[in-house]
């Protein structure tokens, strides 16, 4: 009997990724390409020709559908998108009708942050364990659950929002209209922010990392305030959930050396006793590919 | 075939209750007594006291197992309780051994709110629904997790301790270790506390309830203040969770009339857009039967 496969995307507000993926993990086919100033209709077109030549690259391969991950918090039965603050364009369409008509295969949307943690799980940093909450450190930030080695997305796939956790009562403002999120503090966003606020000259998360590996003490601040603030959120999350494990991933991940002790100092602290200590806080391993491959995973379970 | 019966045992610091259930949930024998002042030895003495009796109450029945709804924040896998605020003689005892050797069943522990909110989800408020957030104030706040139409319960049967995530940072001191609990602004312990500092002449909530229903304005503005910090509370699990229901019991849930209109208006202003009028809000039915049915539902599942 032959392996069942998928056809897998990550559509990101910079990048749109598709991949072809064996039910045991083997990437056959990958395309990427920018996403753009696209209109919609634009958008879809782009990820049809790229899930195509993924088709073509990938050989004699029949495969069982398309799974696709989403930067939304609402997605709905149907396949109507929620609000997608990085790609506004798609907000409202049906990616389910879009991309299906276009490709003529079932189409399995998820959110991209619950796709990543569903990639770690599968094939990564959270592999063997059994209730896991992965947190996506980007331009802003985003979460996925796994409860009892299952995906869990909740109500209209909307579980994981952890961006959007309360953790400065009338704090900063944030994008969702509320104020205080976690997001505000921890995202790259939110560090480029702060590093502007004290007088740094930088456009990026990574020049204020550099800064700080560099000894700057304003930079450092930076980074232990932002880990500070992600433990005392995550400390949140540990109370309500009691999971084995945390996987931190994203780009702003790549500042682990500077923010990890003071996120498993406060994580430790405002956690209830003995359960800070237990639960395990690592990095996310597979980079861009924990996005597709998750989405690839759901699609299985799925079908 | 005979249907399947379990014994199910719902421990609190003031009253053991124990039940015969069968596995459509008909309740065929009831006893009860005080927790008292009793060393572990006798808490488990009277435990199997009462369901021996409960054993003879029920005739010719053969039982399952014996489930055991534990006011305990940790449960390891072999039975060991961690920390009981309520019943602390009981900490660092084996469940599984103690009751185990007395009944000669096996014993199933569950922590008593994720036991209360199975047995809603099961025969009450929140029966049909898949994805259910309990809530139990009492005087602690407790809380149990539906995800994906199961019983999560998390490392060490920690999961759903909704009392000890933080509202107010650097707030009031929690019996935890920590500060600004939920536990401490929505419990009956937290409005009494609030009564007096407000010169109220009271020594319970229902008193302050009372009062509030009477008119008094201090009592009023307590329960207004309950609602609103459990509003708050909520709306950030409603942010990682996206469930479909809250369930709210316990004895402060008979203040209902004094604090739905604020707990649903916090509730829906700190959700994520359209997340806090979509999730349902209700009351608890099952009442004290709640724990034991659940404790009951968990030994079921996990025969």
């Amino acid at each position: 009997m032959t392996e069942r496969a998928a056809l897998a995307l990550d559509l990101g507000g910079t990048n749109v990724r598709v991949v072809a993926v064996t039910e045991s993990g083997d990437i056959l086919a990958r395309q990427h390409s920018s996403t753009g100033r696209r209109t919609s209709g634009e958008v879809y077109d782009e990820i049809a020709r790229l899930a195509k030549a993924c088709r073509e690259e990938a050989g004699d391969v029949e495969f069982a559908a398309f799974g696709a991950a989403i930067p939304t918090t609402e997605l709905d039965d149907g396949g109507v998108l929620g609000s997608l603050p990085n790609i506004p364009q798609l907000a409202g369409t049906n990616i389910k009708e879009e991309l299906g008509r276009r490709l003529n295969l079932e189409v399995v949307p998820v959110n991209d942050a619950s796709a990543a943690t569903l990639g770690e799980y599968w094939l990564g940093a959270s592999k063997g364990t059994r209730n896991v909450v992965g947190i996506t450190l980007g331009t802003g930030v985003g979460g996925g659950l796994i409860v009892d080695s299952r995906l869990y997305v909740g109500v209209a796939g909307g579980a994981g929002e952890i961006g959007h956790i309360t953790i400065v009562s009338g704090g900063e403002a944030c994008g969702c209209g509320r104020r205080g999120c976690l997001e505000q503090y921890c995202s790259a966003t939110a560090i480029v922010r702060q590093a502007k606020e004290r007088g740094l000259q930088v456009t990026t998360s990574e020049a204020v990392f550099d800064l700080a590996e560099a000894g700057d003490p304003e930079a450092k601040a930076i980074f232990a305030q932002m880990g500070s603030s992600l433990g005392f959120g995550l400390a949140i999350i540990n109370n309500l959930l009691s999971p084995d494990i945390f996987v931190v991933g994203g780009g702003v991940a790549n500042g682990w050396a500077q923010f990890f002790e003071p996120v498993t100092a406060a994580l430790i602290e405002n956690s209830l006793p003995d359960r800070g200590s237990r639960v395990k806080i690592v990095r996310a391993l597979l980079g861009d590919d924990a996005g597709v491959l998750g989405a690839a995973k759901y699609t299985f379970q799925q079908l």
